[in-house]
């Protein structure tokens, strides 16, 4: 067992502030699990209420009978400290404080106060998630923290990259969106003022995670820069990391000091830090996204030289550009190839790179090329751009695109644009674990930062 | 009368090529029309026909009843310059060609054929669009020359961006996804080979046209160099020109050569080029449409200060970020303001640039602080970050910003992320004339651009 596990897998909860009135915090977080049919134990703790949502109700954590893996309090500011100590006393497994006003808005005495408190805690081996919080969302074990109605913020669906996030409202708005786009998760954490756990301890946690495939993070800047860096290198080693740093300028620093009071630190220290730690820098949420997409589907790339494969030559000259912009390069197909191409193939089939199929291109064509690229040594990665504006490609060269990847050996990703018909076609694509995107840079950068996640862990 | 009206907005049309069998070039052609109600005479010529589609066909376009103002050639490419002497003969104002087979393949011979019929026409007036094009599409006059079929291609509906492109595939592919989008466009045209009317001559056209508001370009190569950027130079005195380049790298180059045969010249080169004319350089597909956007939306910034102002911290920091990399500054307010809003606010809202309004901002909050922001002479331009993550926030935030922002003097863009609820919110806002993104970067660029463009014209 874990230490962190409480957080994630707990078997009993005590709710300390739990409410009877519809849109309070303490309600929301309570409904969530009686929703969720939660498996584990739940005990509402308020000294003013018998029953809550019809649970029984504890005027303190110390009458919980049984233990208590974790608590999660929402009682005002003032009154944490408190209730930390009562759930100190009934030796809790885990605390996860959402309620706010300490140090970050600058209450040192409250958060002097609270620090005592968990200190207690710590001697006897109790873990604190934050204060100011929205504490952890698990897609697997139903734990759901978030005090955001559903109405209003979405829960994603189950999925294999987890998020950690130093700000409540980006992360909250990112699963909302998320859950729109039925990306799934597996796990989420805002650990707010991270008095006790912080980005590193959750790094090393969901590094042992076998739920969490890929790890992204919204960092600020780490409490404790050594500790978060060593945490990184050894967890990059096992799965990828995808980082974006908020405060990589001057003025984003000052605004970093007054929304978390970290310090943001230079950007140049922290790109060099990132890659030394082999940790991936998306340098926008857009990146985020589609690294975290590109990660999770496509296997390990051989080195980075990229065939791309289209039936649109402008879309073509842009995927070249932005991959050569990335630092990749364009493939050469061994001469074996071009013959069995040119054999196949109509003569106005531009048989380069990009390998232009030209707006007549069928299916078949389609599905022929991409078998032959596929198998030519001197490919590492493919760039398959599909327009299906053109009446001669239908839902058959989205199934034999799913046939022939099924169990590719290369990464490959298909950049498609277009309305309805174009969309639906990619999402059939994604369901059957293919990458897919609808612009040539976000394409050329997921290469870019597969290929180097993997060229630093000696794989590339 | 322009020169080029007639393609635009012709009075009879000779439809060369007319199909009867469903699917084919000549048949989805005049189809468009038809199914349009196009006011015009259509004049399907087909000389193995009687009627097609329902019209009485011609054998020739010379036999068709009274003048013929456009022509649009389907017919395969080695019928091509007969029929084109053809319409030479008849004296046809415009000639689309959007047969192809020409210098896109090699085919020299052919294209020489082709070019002296056409130089025949051009003495006395007749002017020519493609060859290998897909035409034009007018969204008010409702031409659509568009063979491919609309359940692949949806057509956008009517707006005040037009856009010319030099790749059909890229273009169409575009129209679709703006279809889809519900952006709607004025007028896109996809010339081809350009073998008579290139980018200049559009531009030109576009500048002079009452119903575009801003232009967007994918550009490969210019045919004619100095031509383009001194009528570049003059339209962009008047609106927005808006391009992507394709064949920025050297590799993109050589794809480019392989695609439409131009010269794609050094990145350093178009860029000071693309400077001095005041062309809006977008880097990425998004640009493009994000600036679009921006530009038919937005009014005339006079500086580049610009305030945020946000209920989520992290976006706060991230949107400085992106600005500050941007090259835009954050504004200063004045003593004046800031001594009203914190009259006007709680004490934990965060009176700095971004103004941080924090997670339990409500409606009211969000009005007072952007009237506030609005009135203030150091602020040039706005970045209002809205998260409907929290219950404090629902449609009267929505429409309250409306209200606040219908005769804005200043740009303001409304960066909003989520799922279905934001989302909705989103298209409320974009009802009502307002630009939002879901992204800080591209909230930046956009910002950015606009900024730049009226610098250059003197006006910010």
């Amino acid at each position: 067992m874990h230490a962190l596990d409480c957080f994630f897998n707990p078997q009993s909860i005590a709710f300390i502030g739990a409410s009877r009135e519809p849109g309070k915090v303490g309600y929301v977080v309570l409904q969530n699990f009686i929703r969720n049919r939660f498996k584990g134990k739940l005990y509402p703790v308020n000294p003013n209420a018998q029953t809550i949502q019809s649970l029984q109700s504890y005027p303190s954590v110390k009458k919980a009978p049984g233990e208590v893996d974790l608590a999660i309090i929402t009682v005002p500011g003032p009154a944490v400290p408190q209730v930390v100590s009562e759930c100190v006393a009934k030796k809790v497994k885990g605390v996860c404080i959402i309620s706010a006003g300490f140090s970050e808005v600058g209450n040192e005495v409250l958060t002097k106060q609270l620090q005592r408190e968990m200190e207690k805690g710590l001697k006897q081996g109790t873990r604190f998630i934050g204060p100011n919080c929205l504490g952890v969302l698990d897609t697997q074990t139903k734990v759901d923290m978030l005090f955001l109605p559903q109405e209003r913020l979405g829960r994603p669906g189950k999925g294999v990259v987890s998020f950690i996030s130093q700000s409540g409202a980006l992360g909250s708005a990112i699963l909302d969106w998320d859950a729109l786009k039925g990306y799934g998760i597996n796990k989420f954490v805002s650990y707010g003022n991270a008095m006790d756990i912080d980005e590193a301890d959750l790094l090393e946690y969901l590094g042992e995670d076998p739920g969490t495939k890929a790890i992204v993070l919204y960092l600020e800047g780490a409490k404790q820069g050594r500790k978060f860096f060593e945490t990184a290198k050894k967890v990059s080693a096992k799965k990828p990391i995808i980082a974006i740093k908020g405060g990589v300028t001057e003025q984003g620093g000052h605004a970093v000091t007054s929304h978390t009071g970290s310090l943001a630190g230079a950007k140049e220290v922290y790109e060099a830090a990132f890659r030394q730690a082999n940790i991936v820098y998306a340098h926008s949420m857009e990146e985020v996204f589609a690294f975290a997409r590109t990660f999770t589907t496509e296997p390990v790339p051989k080195g980075k030289r990229v065939q791309v494969i289209t039936n649109g030559g402008g879309y073509g000259v842009l995927a070249t550009d932005a991959l050569i912009q990335n630092g990749l390069e364009l493939a050469q197909l061994n001469p074996k190839t071009l013959k069995e191409l040119q054999q196949g193939m109509p003569s106005h089939v531009v048989l380069k790179n990009p390998l232009d199929l030209t707006g007549d291109a069928d299916n078949m064509r389609f599905k022929r090329a991409l078998e032959m690229v596929l198998q030519d040594a001197n490919v590492d990665m493919v760039l398959l751009i599909m327009l299906f504006q053109v009446p001669t490609l239908n839902e058959l060269a989205v199934r034999m695109t799913s046939t022939a990847l099924r169990e590719r050996k290369k990464p490959v990703i298909v950049l498609s644009v277009g309305g309805k018909y174009a969309e639906s076609h990619k999402m059939a694509l994604e369901q059957s674990s293919i990458t897919t995107f609808s612009s040539p840079s976000e394409s050329a950068s997921s290469l870019r930062a597969l290929y180097e996640y993997y060229a630093r862990r000696g794989k590339a």
